[in-house]
């Protein structure tokens, strides 16, 4: 583009972003109506998907263009295909099938609290009533705990290849807020020496056990049933996973929490946290960044917290140093604080 | 980015696409709140801006960071700036200023044709009541006249100058579906003989009359209250403008209507129509092609056609010819059809 072209004021951007949320809508239209399942199975053109899909044709035609061109498709000559990321994350036959997720995602509980989202600015956290998502016992993580365990499979296996390489020790485990489990159950898998202690509400921890369960790992999978802030955890552990707890919280309350891991700890113990770490400038890398207008929208206090922030919390709480880690091909990172 | 990297499946275009959403939410609210607005009169660090727009610090920081991300803001050393496209459109205090659009772009009516776009799909056209936002005299087209017309300004503008570039002879000009009026207005403001007739409801027509009187071309703006569909338009135009209307509608009807335009057209008389024209492949450019979702979730039949549609309905109806032209810097392009 030219530079008298690019100093051209143009409404476009204002246009895209005001009309975001059609791309929501369409890839949950597409998800339940099983559009890229459909296109897997062979069927490429308009009219095979809608009948596959029993859908009208033109309407078909109108989503898998609009999928085409937010790229989650492609097109030739009127035959559209799976991308790369399509076919291994939106095809139903694919182990890692993500399109459970949206019913986490896209439940009323998430998107509530975007639809109130100027009051939370006012306010500086979610509008919502109950404290939002964070409330106690709350259902929406029973469906987190189904719906994004397959997103959730890669990040816990790199995390315990990252923090447990040989796998050659006893490792006692705490898994706080465990959700599907995953995060500890890896290690479990990986580490024939290594005992899990999975915290989180009741109906979640069912999710966890059948995952252990599956993965055959239950034998060394115990539970602890309630509010991490509540229960007894015990003491004595080698590691404690905090995955993507901290950034419900506000630091004062993050911070409670870890004296509590820290006494948790055996010596020569470590905290591993996975976290959206935005960098210092708050607005890059773009979807780690982003992720704090989650958590205004959703929590009362909650946010993206930035490395020198998650240090300074796990300093005031007695850990003697913590190490940032990238996580890729994920856009999370891990800390990893050491007692 | 590597070969072997690109080929690497990611979640991530899942992920943000599946919160889209939240971008349309935060624009809205930055709208509400005036922030742009805020940061064009010199409030630059989030603690500046959330004490004129009355919010929390929290909440305004991480929703400037999220405009950030979003590229209407920049940010610099914990200083927020406008671009150029939020200083021009989204400062309140800027006569090209966009905000009010939200009101007719963000209207339950249209994100509520979204929100069904599953059963849209299923059907083939809008799942909402009352053929959606085409019913008689929906009042949405009140919203639509008075807050898009900041956003055909230009677009006006450009058409007058494409199809009467000297002005120098007489104009007859019927105005279909005139909103806001800004098309036909444009024509009487660089024509003195131009003499326009605006077609549209009642209620529509009165912000028509507002904006002639302000450009000071009462006098030669006439009005028909009523349907395109219904109202007789009399006969021996020059021109018949369709400005943002047949996409509305399927191609028999619109072809119906462009019988009546050519009847009323005197001759060697000429349709200019206003469109987002997709090309054949319908999934570029991206933002004209992507129109057809917005007609789907909201109309009965309504869709974004290709010139090769567009020029058949026109033949159809009797006109010898349609030629195509850019509209630059649209995303629109204007037909030119001649009786």
């Amino acid at each position: 583009m030219s530079t008298s072209a690019a100093q051209q004021p143009s409404p476009q951007l204002f246009f895209q972003t005001i009309n975001a949320h059609m791309r929501t809508e369409a890839l949950k239209s597409a998800i339940e109506l099983e559009v890229f399942t459909a296109i897997g199975e062979g069927n490429t053109t308009a009219a095979e998907i809608a009948k596959r899909c029993q859908t009208s044709e033109k309407g078909m035609r109108v989503l898998c263009d609009y999928l085409a061109i937010m790229e989650m498709l492609t097109k030739k000559d009127g035959h559209y295909a799976l991308t790369l990321d399509s076919s291994v994350f939106l095809d139903k036959r694919s182990p890692a099938y993500l399109g459970g997720a949206t019913e986490f995602l896209c439940s009323p509980m998430l998107t509530e609290g975007a639809r109130h989202l100027t009051d939370a600015v006012r306010k500086g956290g979610t509008a919502m009533e109950n404290d939002g998502t964070i409330g106690p016992d709350h259902p929406i993580w029973v469906k987190f705990a189904r719906g994004m365990a397959p997103m959730m499979a890669l990040p816990a296996q790199l995390i315990a290849q990252l923090v447990d390489p040989n796998s050659d020790r006893k490792l006692k485990i705490l898994d706080i807020a465990a959700g599907h489990g995953l995060f500890g159950i890896n290690f479990a898998m990986k580490n024939p020496q290594a005992e899990v202690t999975a915290v989180d509400w009741k109906a979640v921890l069912e999710v966890a056990k059948e995952n252990a369960e599956k993965a055959g790992v239950a034998e060394r999978h115990h539970t602890i049933e309630g509010s991490a802030f509540d229960v007894e955890f015990g003491t004595g552990y080698d590691l404690v996973l905090l995955t993507n707890f901290l950034h419900h919280f506000d630091a004062p309350t993050c911070e409670s929490l870890l004296r509590k891991v820290h006494a948790a700890l055996a010596d020569g113990g470590r905290a591993v946290t996975l976290e959206f770490v935005p960098n210092e400038d708050r607005v890059t890398p773009p979807d780690a960044a982003g992720f704090s207008m989650m958590m205004l929208s959703g929590t009362p206090s909650g946010d993206a917290y930035t490395f020198a922030e998650l240090e300074r919390m796990f300093a005031n709480a007695g850990f003697s140093r913590s190490t940032l880690h990238p996580l890729p091909p994920t856009i999370q990172q891990v800390v990893i604080s050491e007692k």
